[in-house]
Protein backbone atom coordinates (compact mmCIF):
# COMPACT_ATOMS: atom_id res chain seq x y z
CA UNK A 1 0.00 0.00 0.00
CA UNK A 2 1.60 3.58 -1.24
CA UNK A 3 0.01 6.73 0.35
CA UNK A 4 0.37 10.40 -1.08
CA UNK A 5 0.12 12.41 1.95
CA UNK A 6 -0.66 16.57 1.55
CA UNK A 7 -0.46 18.49 4.25
CA UNK A 8 -1.69 22.32 4.09
CA UNK A 9 -0.67 24.90 6.88
CA UNK A 10 -3.44 26.97 8.30
CA UNK A 11 -4.71 28.99 4.85
CA UNK A 12 -3.65 32.64 4.92
CA UNK A 13 -7.67 32.88 3.76
CA UNK A 14 -9.86 30.08 5.41
CA UNK A 15 -12.95 30.85 3.23
CA UNK A 16 -11.19 31.38 0.09
CA UNK A 17 -8.93 28.11 0.17
CA UNK A 18 -11.87 25.77 1.44
CA UNK A 19 -14.12 26.67 -1.40
CA UNK A 20 -11.47 26.40 -3.96
CA UNK A 21 -10.47 23.42 -2.58
CA UNK A 22 -14.12 21.94 -2.39
CA UNK A 23 -15.42 23.01 -5.00
CA UNK A 24 -12.85 22.86 -7.87
CA UNK A 25 -9.45 21.16 -6.43
CA UNK A 26 -10.88 17.89 -5.07
CA UNK A 27 -13.31 16.69 -8.06
CA UNK A 28 -9.84 17.35 -10.40
CA UNK A 29 -8.06 15.61 -7.60
CA UNK A 30 -10.84 12.22 -8.00
CA UNK A 31 -10.03 12.19 -11.76
CA UNK A 32 -6.94 11.02 -11.13
CA UNK A 33 -6.26 7.35 -12.28
CA UNK A 34 -5.76 4.02 -9.56
CA UNK A 35 -7.05 5.82 -5.97
CA UNK A 36 -8.22 3.25 -4.13
CA UNK A 37 -9.36 5.51 -1.40
CA UNK A 38 -9.21 9.26 -0.46
CA UNK A 39 -9.67 11.07 2.74
CA UNK A 40 -9.81 14.88 3.71
CA UNK A 41 -9.06 15.52 7.23
CA UNK A 42 -9.20 18.41 9.15
CA UNK A 43 -6.40 18.50 12.10
CA UNK A 44 -7.95 18.94 15.52
CA UNK A 45 -4.23 18.95 17.65
CA UNK A 46 -0.79 18.93 16.62
CA UNK A 47 2.46 18.08 18.82
CA UNK A 48 5.92 18.56 18.37
CA UNK A 49 6.05 21.08 15.67
CA UNK A 50 5.91 24.64 15.23
CA UNK A 51 3.98 23.90 12.09
CA UNK A 52 0.40 25.73 11.88
CA UNK A 53 -1.19 22.11 10.23
CA UNK A 54 -4.44 22.49 9.36
CA UNK A 55 -5.51 20.04 7.24
CA UNK A 56 -4.26 16.95 5.63
CA UNK A 57 -5.32 14.55 2.62
CA UNK A 58 -4.25 10.96 2.07
CA UNK A 59 -4.71 9.65 -1.41
CA UNK A 60 -4.05 5.22 -1.49
CA UNK A 61 -3.16 3.08 -4.05
CA UNK A 62 -2.42 -0.36 -4.26
CA UNK A 63 1.64 0.02 -4.67
CA UNK A 64 4.38 2.80 -5.40
CA UNK A 65 4.08 1.61 -9.08
CA UNK A 66 0.41 2.60 -9.69
CA UNK A 67 0.86 5.59 -7.65
CA UNK A 68 4.09 6.69 -9.79
CA UNK A 69 1.51 5.49 -13.03
CA UNK A 70 -1.10 7.74 -11.49
CA UNK A 71 1.18 10.97 -10.78
CA UNK A 72 2.50 10.42 -14.24
CA UNK A 73 -1.10 10.77 -16.09
CA UNK A 74 -3.06 14.01 -17.40
CA UNK A 75 -5.26 14.22 -14.55
CA UNK A 76 -2.79 14.64 -11.99
CA UNK A 77 -1.04 17.13 -14.22
CA UNK A 78 -4.45 18.83 -14.67
CA UNK A 79 -4.63 18.93 -10.63
CA UNK A 80 -1.29 19.77 -10.14
CA UNK A 81 -1.79 22.71 -12.41
CA UNK A 82 -4.61 23.73 -10.19
CA UNK A 83 -2.20 23.41 -6.68
CA UNK A 84 -1.09 26.45 -8.28
CA UNK A 85 -4.59 28.44 -7.77
CA UNK A 86 -4.24 27.28 -3.89
CA UNK A 87 -1.50 29.54 -3.50
CA UNK A 88 -2.91 32.55 -3.06
CA UNK A 89 -4.89 30.81 -0.27
CA UNK A 90 -2.30 29.23 1.64
CA UNK A 91 1.91 28.07 1.01
CA UNK A 92 1.98 25.42 -1.00
CA UNK A 93 1.46 22.18 0.83
CA UNK A 94 4.04 19.60 2.34
CA UNK A 95 3.75 16.23 0.34
CA UNK A 96 4.87 12.99 1.00
CA UNK A 97 5.22 9.79 -1.01
CA UNK A 98 4.67 7.33 1.55
CA UNK A 99 5.03 3.21 0.96
CA UNK B 1 -13.37 8.56 10.78
CA UNK B 2 -10.95 10.36 12.80
CA UNK B 3 -7.06 9.34 12.29
CA UNK B 4 -3.65 10.00 14.80
CA UNK B 5 -0.96 10.51 11.95
CA UNK B 6 2.57 10.13 13.55
CA UNK B 7 5.41 11.56 11.79
CA UNK B 8 9.71 10.58 12.02
CA UNK B 9 12.21 12.39 10.89
CA UNK B 10 15.61 10.76 10.16
CA UNK B 11 16.93 9.02 13.32
CA UNK B 12 20.07 9.69 14.97
CA UNK B 13 20.12 5.59 14.96
CA UNK B 14 18.17 3.87 12.51
CA UNK B 15 19.04 0.30 13.28
CA UNK B 16 18.31 0.81 17.09
CA UNK B 17 15.17 2.87 16.30
CA UNK B 18 13.95 0.35 14.10
CA UNK B 19 14.13 -2.43 16.14
CA UNK B 20 12.56 -1.09 18.67
CA UNK B 21 10.02 0.69 17.24
CA UNK B 22 9.09 -3.13 15.60
CA UNK B 23 9.73 -4.86 18.27
CA UNK B 24 8.84 -3.11 21.01
CA UNK B 25 6.82 -0.03 20.59
CA UNK B 26 4.41 -1.37 17.73
CA UNK B 27 2.83 -4.32 19.76
CA UNK B 28 2.54 -2.03 22.56
CA UNK B 29 0.80 0.63 20.71
CA UNK B 30 -1.80 -1.84 18.73
CA UNK B 31 -2.48 -2.97 22.60
CA UNK B 32 -4.71 0.35 22.47
CA UNK B 33 -8.49 -0.25 22.19
CA UNK B 34 -10.56 1.37 19.23
CA UNK B 35 -7.76 0.92 16.71
CA UNK B 36 -9.51 -0.08 13.24
CA UNK B 37 -6.36 0.18 11.38
CA UNK B 38 -2.83 1.05 11.40
CA UNK B 39 -0.59 1.22 8.62
CA UNK B 40 3.67 2.42 8.99
CA UNK B 41 5.38 3.70 5.81
CA UNK B 42 8.85 4.50 5.17
CA UNK B 43 8.51 8.06 3.54
CA UNK B 44 9.98 7.90 -0.40
CA UNK B 45 10.15 11.35 -1.06
CA UNK B 46 8.89 14.42 0.52
CA UNK B 47 7.93 17.80 -1.19
CA UNK B 48 7.77 21.70 0.31
CA UNK B 49 9.58 21.08 3.69
CA UNK B 50 13.01 21.20 5.26
CA UNK B 51 11.72 18.61 7.43
CA UNK B 52 14.01 14.54 6.73
CA UNK B 53 10.82 12.55 7.21
CA UNK B 54 11.51 9.04 7.42
CA UNK B 55 8.18 7.55 8.66
CA UNK B 56 4.61 8.02 8.74
CA UNK B 57 2.39 5.87 10.99
CA UNK B 58 -1.21 6.55 10.47
CA UNK B 59 -3.80 4.95 13.31
CA UNK B 60 -7.37 5.18 12.56
CA UNK B 61 -10.50 5.22 14.45
CA UNK B 62 -14.11 5.49 14.30
CA UNK B 63 -14.51 8.62 15.44
CA UNK B 64 -12.94 11.17 17.97
CA UNK B 65 -14.90 10.31 20.63
CA UNK B 66 -13.20 6.33 19.92
CA UNK B 67 -9.72 8.01 19.74
CA UNK B 68 -10.02 10.28 22.77
CA UNK B 69 -11.51 7.45 24.82
CA UNK B 70 -8.49 5.09 23.37
CA UNK B 71 -6.10 8.30 24.33
CA UNK B 72 -7.12 8.10 28.07
CA UNK B 73 -6.60 4.15 28.34
CA UNK B 74 -4.08 2.69 30.39
CA UNK B 75 -2.73 0.93 26.88
CA UNK B 76 -2.45 4.09 25.56
CA UNK B 77 -0.09 5.43 28.68
CA UNK B 78 1.91 2.13 27.95
CA UNK B 79 2.51 3.51 24.87
CA UNK B 80 3.74 6.83 25.21
CA UNK B 81 5.61 5.97 28.07
CA UNK B 82 7.47 3.46 25.73
CA UNK B 83 8.26 6.31 23.28
CA UNK B 84 10.52 8.10 25.28
CA UNK B 85 12.85 5.15 24.93
CA UNK B 86 12.87 6.06 21.33
CA UNK B 87 14.22 9.75 21.80
CA UNK B 88 17.85 8.08 22.20
CA UNK B 89 17.30 7.08 18.10
CA UNK B 90 15.25 10.10 16.86
CA UNK B 91 13.33 13.25 17.73
CA UNK B 92 9.79 13.35 19.15
CA UNK B 93 7.65 12.93 16.34
CA UNK B 94 5.16 15.07 14.86
CA UNK B 95 1.74 13.83 16.17
CA UNK B 96 -1.58 15.56 14.89
CA UNK B 97 -4.97 14.73 15.29
CA UNK B 98 -6.91 14.59 12.88
CA UNK B 99 -11.08 14.14 12.03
Amino acid sequence: MAKMIIMYEQPKDIVGFEEHYFNVHVPLGLKIPNIIKDSVHHVIQSQNTNLELYMITVLEFESIQKLTEALASPEARAAEEDGVNLFKYVNPPIITIVN
